[in-house]
């Protein structure tokens, strides 16, 4: 979820989509990083019903503006990226991976609003990407960097890595609420009881029984225990240690 | 595609998954981000064979395993990671957001390889996520951060954006070789073409006349020209000029 930014100035475009389903990906993708601008630029229409009518199509889906060409779709764009799965430097275009770019994206996002910026990323239809004169609307060209036996991305799971690296710094850090820790006397508790049991259990020889005591006050306390689990762990111990003892 | 760290020693492992296109969204996102590992826990039988024999299904997906419980997916793994759309802390498991935990991971996947390290990431059913059983097998909790109104992920799309997180890293950055950028003598004869057309277009009052030059001068350098797009420009308004003074 974006911070500073103004989530509602970025447009997602889709350009010639005709898998209903990546419509329908790319439209959750966006409800998922608070994003709500999706356009469409001739999509295949069937797709778009579908897409459209599908059991819990969210609100982005229906709320979806389809235009007849690229031109239209970004007329009140201030920037124009088109996404490309060719991760070579393309002469006509600066091309951006997409962390590098993500940033020039956020400046333009949080731009004062006495000046309306306003984003569009544009994606291809899912055989052939984006056409020369698609890529010939756009300021530069963003690219997932991927592995060079398959660079080609799946369009829903392309929309969503974009998405998610664009909310990736505005994400609030989970609220970690440090796990308590057992008290040094807790601990020496369980270790007392735990050594008793070991006794009673046979398991010390004689000799170094000092230098095992030690390891096994070390072990206790690399565990890093909370008062529940020291807790739950002493509980234990003394079962064991009077069933032990009730034997002998 | 990962630099320093090993990507075989990562399994993505699938529990109970049921539609085949999720199955072969993670693969082909596996196969985007060069990981090859992919293991699925009890998967809805017609799901996997479906997704096995899709058209142009990768050898990630051919080699897969199976297995019957989470215990033997994971039985080789030195950290176990379930992964999970609700983002606050869980009070059974510490939680970290992608970006965060992707690094505790990079460093597993990058010990060295006399203390061999595996590192398994599990993903829930399309419906109910894991549950506590699956989740009890697991270190801890990775969260992609999302919005509060749609916290839920596709399946597919949540594979990518935690691949694309471990990858981002190693992306080695776009080999951008600097615009090249046309000479002042370029320019400035540019600007002259231009000064002289706009005279002969009389686009020029009296008044004034100085400032103006000086603004277009401005104009022409803050385009930060190529020496191909300076020459393009170049032409055109020769063109222009000799059109215009044709007619006079």
């Amino acid at each position: 979820m974006p911070g500073l930014i103004d989530p509602d100035r970025l447009c997602i475009i889709l350009v010639s989509t005709r898998n209903p389903l990546n419509i329908g990906a790319a439209a959750r993708a966006m409800c998922n990083f608070g994003f709500r601008n999706l356009r469409l630029v001739q999509p295949y229409d069937l797709a778009f019903r579908e897409a459209r009518s599908a059991v819990g199509a969210s609100s982005v889906l229906t709320d979806a503006k389809v235009f007849a060409t690229v031109a239209d779709a970004v007329a009140d764009c201030t920037l124009v990226i088109g996404t490309t799965a060719i991760g070579h430097r393309q002469m006509q275009h600066a091309l951006h991976i997409l962390k590098d770019g993500a940033s020039s994206i956020l400046q333009e996002l949080s731009a004062p609003s006495d000046h309306p910026s306003r984003v569009a990323i544009l994606f291809g239809s899912e055989k052939v990407g984006l056409s020369n004169e698609d890529l010939s609307h756009c300021h530069w060209l963003l690219h997932i960097p991927t592995g060079d036996k398959q660079p080609s991305m799946n369009l829903g799971q392309a929309v969503a890595v974009c998405l998610y690296e664009l909310a990736r710094e505005a994400a609030p850090p989970v609220p970690v609420t440090a796990r308590p820790r057992a008290s040094a006397e807790e601990v020496e508790r369980l270790t007392t009881v735990l050594l008793e049991t070991l006794r009673a259990g046979e398991y010390f020889t004689t000799q170094s029984l000092d230098s095992k005591v030690e390891n096994i006050r070390r072990l206790l306390r690399r565990m890093q225990l909370s008062p529940d689990d020291a807790s739950t762990w002493l509980g234990m111990f003394r079962q064991i240690l009077w069933k032990l003892r009730a034997k002998n």
